[in-house]
């Protein structure tokens, strides 16, 4: 069995991370922590009667891997001492994933202490980076937007099929991804019936998404992105809106997708034909409640041959696919694990 | 490997036990029943990719057992063929649940086709039937509102502790539990800002209430209830309003409950401190979201002492613990395996 | 006009006052409240452009009416200085309702530093009240589930036709009841999908509601109340479940609530024929989305005559027919309006 | 008095006609028809008690103004019959909106039978073409998805400031956008936790975008459009990325902005400084909340420098300035009464 700690417990990525590390057979939860150190029913009323409770980082025990779900600047504190305690480490922030260190200071108006680390660490999308993940210390968690995208986006840029210059993605959040902390925007009466833009220029997933999509493509990409939350809780989608460099079809698009993706577990190009039930208008997209509490990433495309337009929708849960559970995938790979151990949840419907 | 089938697939209550069947590691899916037979994933998106598809109800294979989804009225035309081939059922719907068939035919407004088989199939709630249930050929799996209610009553009931006669219960529902059917109440512009009373008096569930209270009472119990449909789509909330003969405490109370579903897996007392970082007014009740999805019945439990009321929460999912799941739990019980095989999800939070 | 000054315009209440005051044909805004003093749109985005702006307490002017919108225990510490320099108030919150002192000091658990206002200050339930308000310098607004019980339950119990003991209500609250400030269990991702029991025992309104109608039936009342707030923003559902004397009949019931409402503008008793298009368990019942925003209570009806209950649905807006609008409406016969002045909008649908 | 009909009075257009010609004080609503012609209760339960029901369309009687709430192909039937009989008509729906009749067979896939009588209708944004209204017979009120674009991007379209081929819209709308018709993808079970892409090439209101916009900036301009449904029930947002021709700035957008609507009541430039008790990522852009039930469009803008990139929300409500109030400014206008007559309602918060 694999001894695992969650470090920073209260946050929801923090909670899921625990959740789906209880349920994972090759793994005991060693600990998770709180500063509070309180019951954890107050923070993740779910885990009641699930015999776990937190304690203070200050008693944590030694383990083989170490799920940390702590504020931007809190990992890169504390991760060179979890590493040369011979801890693997998957940090599930932001610390470690820009690899210009210059870069990462300007976005997140900080000086990084551990800037020997951002290199060795993988950012962790197992479908782009699995030989490189398998030999890691120390992996560096995508955010969940830039997973979305860079799942979403990867094989088109891979194989240099789209103007570069004009990507415009619509990052649309339930409100999981805003996090536990109360906030006004967040509170109920405010945004039930809302849309609630934030992050509309520069979004720090921009980064990521440039400089991952860049070196797919071994150009520069730019990314157009804005964030809105919805009123729905978990999962995320990336409306993407792309230009082929020359006039293509749906057939072609799903082509290119299907093979890309082809011995992909966790990714799935939704496909179906149209419901001879519904009405003309709603062909099958794909929709975030089916992959929420799991590891999936679903991918719908669309084509307008009026105006040469891609549009590729890009839905998976922002602590799911897009946090602790890709975490778990990488854990997988690490450890030597078939890779979708623990991570075979089915999306609920409805 | 147990061979299962699923007669009904396109609800939400097939949905749900397709998705768990599919997850069950000592459950082999043989086949799910559609009339139309088209695509699943038409029906359920989430099965996206999951290797089955509906077949046509004349082409059922023969298997271990089969779970019925089926609107009230079929399952007794079906039931008997199937037993008499060798199969065991277990009835998701409503036609073996009252044991009077005169009262079944009054509240259902049909003749019942099968009445020598309503005698033989236990009500299907473990906590109280386990030992009918091992040995049943068919079981009648309670109503949503109904196992919330018994379970949340029985140590109240079975121990003649309060007044029979005026046992209040307000049943709020998400709407998964209305159901799949279009229907202008359920539109999502009528009800996203709405609560909607229906079955305000006389509903269905009520007598199968009266029939279990008064079973484990000894006496008549007499059961007022409404139920409302609130904007959430999974879960159930009972809210029972009941007056203890004798003047009592919320220690004493927790007791009563905390021994009565001692070495429950599935039933669980929600008793904790008061947070210190809430406010005043916000004790830990149980939530519904806890228990979406999984086979876990939650009971939280508050008393005012000024007026000698005793208010009872139990919160199930209609289509978990008050669906599905249970008829799981039922199926492991009737094959000997251990009771929370394929069970053992943790609700997600948030 | 009418000059109007609103004391504590940050939260929801003040707010809505500001909104209909501004709206009011004979009334001028003087001026509303905030110590922060800040641009009001960032506490309501709705008066972008709307050429009001908060000021500072200590700035207020002398008008003809001050509506209270502030947390319990600030309106007893300014109420005499108010009135005394002339000014009628329309308490909106709490300070005055409950006439006897030692009441109030129980259960807000402060000590009341002018209870010689209290017995002036009339309850201010138009319907019930009229004439009194007419000549009053001080209105103790009603709470808001307080509202929707006593309209609910007046007919009943003024014409001494129920059970006085065995009065069951379950309040169920949109989340702009609870207020602007924030809190975890209003957090959207935490409440979004659930349904959460707040004040179960002893809620404060217990004991209005208890006080008002014992004043309309000469006798004793007691009242079993519990609240739970719903994922829905405006409005509140009083379930009431009583139980007549003798037996009943819905065309009876009817006929009581609609002579006892015979005059009324804002208190619609809803009586519809089923509506054929919708399935057999539809009856109409008032829905909370149709008094959103403005100052009707709508009351539905229905009766078990196999158990002898009745089951009241009272809906109305917490911050409309109970709260700020029915302040408006308690100013408008104040001062010789039109009772329905400024107050005429009808709910929206959908 | 002017005498108004609101012809198909059953949907969600139709009612909200109905509301707020109930509550304009220069109008008398002669009727409103329905085909099934019973209790508008039933259609629109915020209407109970409120002195008005649907009659057949066989037997409306004369009128000034008639407004048409009907489905596509219906009103170019009864339009020529209308109007010549003396009527003045404000069509809500889509049959007069595109100048072409070929480009509107196309995109209708019918054949057009009065196209004599598209030319004369204006295309009713009052801000854009308030003398053409004056004088009409015939309105082509305009998609609710294209109001909000037009207005958003018609300062930057007007002074030629962008590229006119890179214009990318993201139309997120809530389901009362998706009318009163029951649809399986507006089912609350399926949609209240996703968001559901609808039409996301070629949506119809693409093409009066295009030609209101190619008609204000005398050359060709290409939208690329895609909408999507998510769980809220009034307002749509249009997330509109946009490529200025030369770097510009915030400072600078908002004053072309705030030039080119200056006298304008109903479009409100969003422009607030952040607000200090937010964290660093939530600027003030316009929410949909603010003008549900209003005749209100709020924009507000962003501007990314290091990319070059405008990004505009524009806000409406889809049956409010995006349907039928901005239908009865038009009649306002045509009746020269003031435009605000009637339409002076402020949004709700929360």
């Amino acid at each position: 069995m694999i001894k695992a700690g969650v470090y920073g417990g209260t946050g929801y990525m923090g909670g899921e991370a625990i959740r789906i590390l209880l349920e994972h057979p090759d793994v005991t939860l060693s600990w998770a922590t709180s500063r509070k150190a309180d019951n954890i029913s107050f923070s993740h009323p779910n885990l009641y009667g699930s015999a776990i409770d937190f304690i203070h980082p200050d008693d944590i025990t030694p383990c083989d891997i170490v799920f940390l779900a702590l504020p931007s600047g809190l990992p890169m504190e504390i991760v060179p001492d979890l590493i040369s305690s011979g801890h693997k480490v998957i940090d599930l922030g932001s610390d470690f994933r820009i690899k210009d260190p210059l870069v990462w200071e300007k976005i997140y108006n900080k000086t990084h202490i551990s800037p020997e680390l951002i290199k060795e660490a993988p950012y962790g999308i197992p479908e782009l980076r699995r030989e490189e993940i398998k030999g890691a210390r120390l992996i560096a968690n995508p955010g969940c937007f830039s997973s979305a995208a860079i799942l979403g986006l990867a094989p088109l840029i891979k194989n240099n099929f789209i103007d570069n210059e004009k990507i415009i993605i619509d990052g649309l959040s339930g409100t999981a991804g805003a996090g536990a902390m109360l906030h006004k925007s967040i509170h109920h009466p405010e945004i039930a019936n809302n849309i609630v833009p934030y992050n509309v220029t520069k979004h720090r997933h921009t980064y990521e998404i440039e400089q991952e999509l860049s070196l797919l493509n071994n150009n520069k990409v730019t990314v157009h992105f804005s964030s809105a939350y919805v009123p729905i809780v978990r999962g995320i989608l990336d409306i993407c809106h792309v230009f082929p460099k020359n006039r293509t079809s749906l057939e072609e698009l799903f082509s290119i997708y299907e093979s890309f993706y082809l011995n992909e577990k966790f990714v799935r190009i939704y496909r179906l034909p149209k419901d001879k039930n519904t009405s003309w208008q709603y062909k099958p997209y794909p929709w975030v409640s089916t992959v929420a509490g799991t590891n999936y990433c679903f991918i719908g495309l669309d084509y307008d041959d009026e105006r040469n337009r891609v549009v590729v929708y890009s839905v998976l849960d922002s602590i799911g696919k897009g946090g602790a559970h890709v975490g778990i995938q990488n854990m997988n790979i690490m450890f030597n694990l078939e890779e979708d151990t623990g991570l075979k949840r089915i999306g609920a419907h409805p």
